[in-house]
């Protein structure tokens, strides 16, 4: 029988996305018998995070320093402001370096069904952020989903009284992508958004 | 763009088997959400783990103590021996409390396809263990696979000198098991294999 240590390995490790109970029971027999080459580099990544990362007070992204990285950064444009729904997507957009803006991140969407509701997201901080001034556009980047369109109207709503462009994201085909593959919905806007050659 | 501390726990949790580098990011924003409830389990079980968990120096079974508590009840028939490949199949099988030996864990299987040759398994200190006496039957516990099977006959001619009886799990349709759902292979053991009813 395992040890309790193990057990207790097992339950934290399962209640990560992606990993059910055998896959955590995999991991765990994985980290046991490669110690110095599996267990101990995550447990020092894992100390390193808890021990140094914090949320920027700001726009709640996370990084070494609050305000963060990009909030402090005085080469960014303060007059864009580029809404996103998790730090995952602000990430994502800023790898690409194309918006030389700052960000604001939501921390969720809203959903009837997961019970989410305005308050439990940082949207009074964005509401002030805007209100504070100095800010011409705001990008609403949420996800192409039903709840992230929701929680984009909602925001647009709140939003509308101030003087800020609001904008979304361009619907339509990835690059490299197959129209074949393509669900209808895309296509849909795709072909409605479409522009003249060259 | 993330910090240096997230990019390494990525690459910690994404070397974890069942987790890809995508995943490894989600269950890292899981992490950084939830704190409290996620990351700090996570860290305290991974360190009690590293800091407690010892191999016992006698089966290759993974505990707080060595030799483990198997290898140290006095109630264990020490005259049985159950030869696994791994301390998964170990516990799997100590479970169900029905084998009231002791263990030998290998630590993996002889796989030409992997490189695992019989020295990189515990295979002479088995040896060593039966040589030594007081060993009436080796059960070799190994999985149904090609490779388990390989270890086995590996393992059966290492042994055969000893005055000891080599047994094999019995092949044959699982408990609850639907014949529609099992390969021949299985189905000819266990037909191979069958027994006057009751």
């Amino acid at each position: 029988m395992a040890s309790p240590e193990i057990e207790e390995l097992t339950q934290a490790l399962s209640r990560l996305p992606g990993l059910g109970p055998r896959s955590a029971r995999r991991a765990v027999l994985h980290l046991l018998k490669k110690r110095e080459s599996a267990l101990e580099p995550l447990l020092r990544a894992l100390d390193a995070v808890n021990e140094r990362l914090v949320t920027c007070s700001l726009c709640g992204n996370v990084d070494t320093v609050d305000p963060c990285g990009i909030c402090a950064d005085p080469r960014r444009d303060a007059r864009a402001l580029c809404v996103v729904e998790d730090v995952a997507d602000l990430w994502a957009l800023d790898k690409s370096r194309l918006f030389p803006g700052r960000f604001h991140v939501l921390g969720g969407r809203l959903s009837a069904l997961e019970g989410v509701r305005p308050e439990d997201l940082s949207i009074d901080a964005l509401v002030a952020r805007v209100e504070a001034g100095g800010i011409d556009e705001v990008v609403l980047a949420m996800n192409a989903t039903l709840e992230g369109q929701t929680t984009a109207h909602y925001l647009a709503e709140r939003l509308e009284r101030f003087p800020v462009r609001l904008t979304q994201l361009a619907h339509g085909v990835p690059v490299g992508g197959e129209l074949d593959y393509l669900d209808e919905g895309t296509l849909a806007q795709a072909l409605r958004a479409r522009r003249p050659l060259g």
